[in-house]
């Protein structure tokens, strides 16, 4: 296996492949009159294809032990993905970038407490991989008709860790 | 001011103003090789008029104390917002019928820990209102152009109690 080492989740390293949803003061006002700070607008929801609509749901996930042997990534063609947790676990997010129709080498990242992402539309990433124990999410995504699922099996899986 | 008693919220009630959001079994089925219960579509997302998008932000409310008095409610022409805590605290949620325009007889509901709401397009409701302390939410509402906010202020206002 190739090894890939787990580092923090930063806006800067997560950038290219969509947003990191996190009370950011730079996107805050004040509302209902001052009692209540709105963090706004934190992620790009995208729905596209045949009878697209914007769908929110609730996972509930076992979670995963690092080192974890990654074998597959997939991507959405048709919608943006946004996790936000409701407990303080961590969780772990891998993305890649697309090179010809097909991931290159892929990032690992850690969530601290109070953070979720956004993957946007047509991104490669790791199935939802909860840490510690088992951890609750909203998740925004698309519905609607088509194929809206594609995946990729590594001829090398890697190892993530801590190393 | 005219008495108002709180009552839990539950799915029948809220029907006729949205969705309960919460770990509905008859909407989950199993993901991830049965790592993760999905909880599926628990929300209607409602986008319209000019430029519409759907935003996800964070919310972060100071308390209220009950006794609580009810002056004014409001409504959103273009879209449904939904608040999902992410706290355990609980928090009150008033709705009202429309009667020609005009707000009807409003109810006052308090969600259960874990619980949250989907407040349908163009339904009478009051602000964010957390109890117990302060309180984090996302909301999945509507963002655009044109005025997607009014309000009505009660000639009398109410007194919102647990009485």
């Amino acid at each position: 296996m190739k090894p890939l080492s787990i580092r923090p989740l930063s806006r800067t390293d997560f950038s290219p492949f969509g947003d990191v949803i996190e009370l950011d003061e730079a996107k805050s006002f004040a509302i209902n009159g001052g009692k209540c700070i709105r963090y706004h607008d934190l992620a790009k929801v995208e729905t596209s294809g045949p009878e697209a609509r914007t769908l929110v749901s609730l996972l509930r996930g076992e979670p995963y032990e690092i080192p974890l042997k990654l074998t597959m990534v997939e991507r959405h063609p048709f919608g943006s993905q946004a996790f936000i947790p409701l407990t303080e676990n961590s969780f772990l997010v891998v993305v890649a970038p697309d090179e010809g129709g097909r991931p290159g080498e892929p990032i690992a990242l850690e969530t601290a407490p109070g953070q979720g992402v956004n993957i946007a539309r047509n991104v490669w990433h790791g199935i939802l991989t909860p840490l510690h124990s088992v951890s609750d999410f909203v998740v925004i995504d698309r519905g609607g008709s088509g194929s809206n699922l594609e995946e990729y099996f590594f001829n090398m899986p890697y190892l993530v860790s801590y190393a």
